[in-house]
């Protein structure tokens, strides 16, 4: 079959590969249907994260069907279309006890396109399926539900669920990426009072109105002000950040209240400052976190209710095969306009759904 | 009547001050049976808390009895036994109505000994009394009681409660001064597994294990190690910092397990890093905070039913007018083994209760 | 002045009383603006609560206007337009401090209209004012706000709160009167998967769709089936029972599914039975409550964003001094189609507002 | 191999039985080491629990090791010593996913000795066990481990835990047999400020008092009014239900304060009258609840630890084969004194522990 293969810094390609099979009784094979591109997958092809081996096929998002079911896999069956989660896991270990499946202990976690040949490929192995995929409801569109392998799980538990969003709640959301949009979307479902988005990105900003957030500040222009504006000087009840790096963490926590939460979506690669000497008196809580995906079907019945605009962030898509040339909108966001792009079978034409 | 009193950086003394008298019909006047000193009074003394005006007297924790009730205090009246409480609370602001008494957004918070006259002297005025102060119960001794103004409710809300410490759970306590240990006394209120200490001073250890410690280790050994080595390499369940500098708080980050809990209790005057490269994956939760004294009723029937070892702390005791000695005693508690240091009336003779 | 007078069972007027005044330095007098009849002031009059004594002021909500403010009174001053809670807090005693206002040991809790002089009068007196009345927001209508003084913060504390709704949950609601209406509103703000009410009368079944709930259902039609059928078997994540007798609370507890929360609503006269044969191994969670108010402030805020379905519950508007015919329409809502009539100052025409 | 036989109501036997053997890859087959009897055995012998097929083999709590494991077993393995169960989970349905091991919708939740042969007998078949057996921390004994497959996490879950005891409380428990006395024991990991226990027996108060009950009252000496005395008239803070009768739960009812909770643990056979006209106001909760098993891992920790007082429980142990005795020694529990037996393998002597 074909797939994409990481072959080290800078390269990588769309190519043959060995068609997955079955090796434990708790795996299917699922031919995929719709893929999607994550900005972690643009960490792992410039270098930056380094237990990807050379020879990997990437991707951890999918939609497709079962075309195989090992001997003990019990909550699906071949012919099922299922979403790909994420996240793997084992059940068993002490974290997937405590519903932690993000952090399974034994061979779970973030593994697929990681630790092991992920979705980007025709067909790809889903080692504990019965935790790991999920069956669809049949209302729900492959594009829409690839959205719930990672970001929706993810901007919800790590963003909103983590930040404690609570009615009528002032929520700043710092970064308008695709997580941050997600973050946007799912916040609405605990009726905040105000949702103001941060980003540098005019279009982004935009995307973020769209999706329903009712005031956005460019991340240039002393955001701080307009949330201190907003809430009589307090700050906001819950921050996510969900760009990554230290500036933005480090605005979060000058826009909190006490009393409030700072929740980081964002992936990290450098420390961030945490001032402790104004922080220290202000009953903040900040959390972290990879997503566990327990809030999964959830999300899948509130999709298939239509209930989240998950098609709202999908702005291209693309037969599978062009997977090279999706790679390039997908990087060139800012050129591009491109949140997530959506890869599949032969019924996917090159479309710029959304593209400014 | 005589108050210490705070003249600038390095300068302070045991003077005649005005008598206190009720301002508002809110007031009470309490005259002073026992009161302590705080490692904050040692900070404003050095000049580094500067909204504390010279010519304040100083102090945040008494017990005494009301000579002199206000219009309108209903829950005590004069001749009661009160705990004059470290936060004074309007009761009716936002954070009020949130039960987050040391955010008060009125005139209330952490007021007494900082923004206005405190309790290091023979009378205080102590505002809005009816959510400030607390009926004592008759069985509890004043040099116990006292200990409930600040620090059992501060180790415990902050520290413990903050840290969601639960049955079982593996604990660890960065700082065994007298917030730390209040913490070990007050997390064995929910049956952890086991509690290690964290210190520099072999004397604080001590100190650790005879309030409940299961293990300890000095700081400049690999806390981590010992942590991990108990853990089968996961981290602590719960790690409650109190110290109050970069490196103790960093250190808390790095022995806290994924999916737990780093409670910060200690007041910084500096920033610290925050390793997001390693924390953003790990689903954790940092908190800071003042006291906001809602377990104060709790601690107070507890403590008389003799469930705290608050006496454990007192090291030492003075008459109230040998408060400078007292200061000096405990500014120097590397020395003099102090932990608290308890003044009171004529009763009260200098004694080194456990001085090594 | 004027106001509504209960003599005893089966008599009332509206006639003259004496003005009232300030009592204790917390107390404020309000002109009343808007006001609005409660189910339980029905069964005053029918002498189901026995201890209202005759001579009393009925009526616990409001909207008006300061006229005149103890010398405690912190948070209102003369002039303020101000919504007259349901619930009167002290602010100070055990309950109090815990938020659980309802509760209050001193002397609030509810007593407007029950064992003081209430809101149903030209001017009332409201003990505890800083606790017990709260600001408007100008953008606020008062016939929109008074539903905020009962029937919102009941609706949504101890039905929609206390039955802990979650995004995504299947929501019964038994009894579409004012309160069950408000509890389909305010269960919105967490996106619940569907809502289904129930009821006898088919107008409050079409009042409820309005309202937001996706189904509703004859109580004569078997709803238990209904809820089985939507639900795979399982049955109501979260049932909320908003009539009062003991039938419908039977109901409740057979359309909830394991591991779900009944919330209690209504004002109950007799014992129900609770099938503890079957319930004692479903993990289930049964909550009463009188209303707290701790959500009052978060409603207001809400309401003024124009985010709560407030006006669409009144029904009928009446000048004060036709309170006889707004009591005489409010207890005929069978014929009526009364769900909530609010009277008011001069400006208020007789209007039936959405009546059938 | 021998087990004891249901045989229909009356009827029973120890008797020969077919070996067990592996049927799914996810099972395991445990030589059991100490078995004990439940209440709910009792009741199955009378044909009360009508869906125990004659035939079965009874038990659903023992200590063992594995003899044989399905190829899908991964926990565990031949050798190991295990706790086994009393709830089977196969860890991937929607409850399940919630930790609601007890509600687990495929062949899971309690079904040994209920739906499939159980644990009295020399060897049992465990199904999915992965969840459904715990390997044993080396350094706990038996005889103590096997009260971990049952009462103690019941006690704790559904009483303990379920009634949020918090530090500082009045509890009440109602019932001082082996689930009251566990719940007594496990209500102690939060430092409640006292234990009020409450049975009709002599002996059973005096163990409720060695295990750390402060108080206890002749369940026909209005103990209303000791909890009423002990609490200024409010009520106990939890009431901790552990009967089965319709009398104690209301009991339980009328025993606990404004806010507090009744954690039912009885198994009920008939309902309950709930006095909703006196509770509707009182902002109850009452949970109900089978044990999920979530607590097994810390509870098998804290028992390690030499922190549960398991042991104390035991006052009678038998040989395996002398079954039937042990039976009659548990039915006639008023006048042996029985709490709970233990059976076990050769090693096992007939011993009267503490029988009075």
């Amino acid at each position: 079959m074909k797939g994409f293969v990481f072959h080290g810094p800078g390269e990588s390609a769309w190519q043959d590969v060995p068609d997955p099979s079955i090796k434990d009784a708790t795996d299917v094979i699922v031919r995929v249907d719709a893929v999607t591109i994550c900005g972690t997958d643009l960490h792992i092809l410039k270098g930056d994260v380094p237990e990807v081996r050379p020879g990997t096929v990437l991707g951890h998002e999918a939609v497709g069907e079962i075309v195989e079911a090992g001997s003990d896999v019990h909550t699906v069956r071949p012919g099922d279309r299922v979403l790909v989660s994420c996240i793997t896991a084992c059940g068993r270990c002490r974290y997937c006890w405590e519903k932690m499946y993000g952090q399974c202990r034994a061979d779970g976690g973030w593994v697929l396109g990681h630790l092991i040949d992920g979705t980007q490929a025709e067909y790809v192995r889903v080692p504990h399926a019965d935790l790991s995929v999920h069956a669809l409801p049949g209302a729900l569109d492959s594009n829409d539900a690839v959205l719930l392998a990672d970001i929706f799980p993810t901007a919800y538990e790590v963003g909103v669920l983590n930040g404690h969003v609570r009615p009528g709640d002032t929520i700043a959301v710092v970064g308008a990426g695709p997580i941050g949009l997600a973050a946007i979307a799912t916040a609405q479902l605990y009726a905040p009072g105000r949702i103001v988005a941060v980003d540098l990105a005019a279009t982004r900003l935009d995307a973020a109105k769209r999706l329903g957030a009712d005031a956005v500040a460019d991340a240039r222009e002393a955001p701080e002000q307009l949330i201190a504006d907003l809430t009589d000087g307090l700050g906001a009840d819950v921050v996510i950040e969900a760009v990554g790096v230290p500036e933005t963490f480090e605005l979060c926590t000058r826009m909190v209240r006490p009393g409030g939460h700072v929740a980081n979506v964002g992936v990290h690669g450098k420390p961030a400052t945490l001032h402790l000497e104004d922080l220290w008196i202000k009953n903040v809580t900040i959390t972290t976190g990879l997503v566990d995906t327990y809030s999964t079907p959830t999300l899948l019945r509130m999709a298939a209710a239509g209930r989240l605009p998950t098609s709202q962030l999908v702005t291209h898509t693309f037969p599978l095969d062009r997977m090279e040339e999706a790679y390039d909108v997908f990087a060139r966001a800012a050129d591009t306009g491109a949140l997530k792009v959506v890869l599949g079978g032969p019924q996917h034409e090159v479309v710029a759904v959304q593209a400014a």
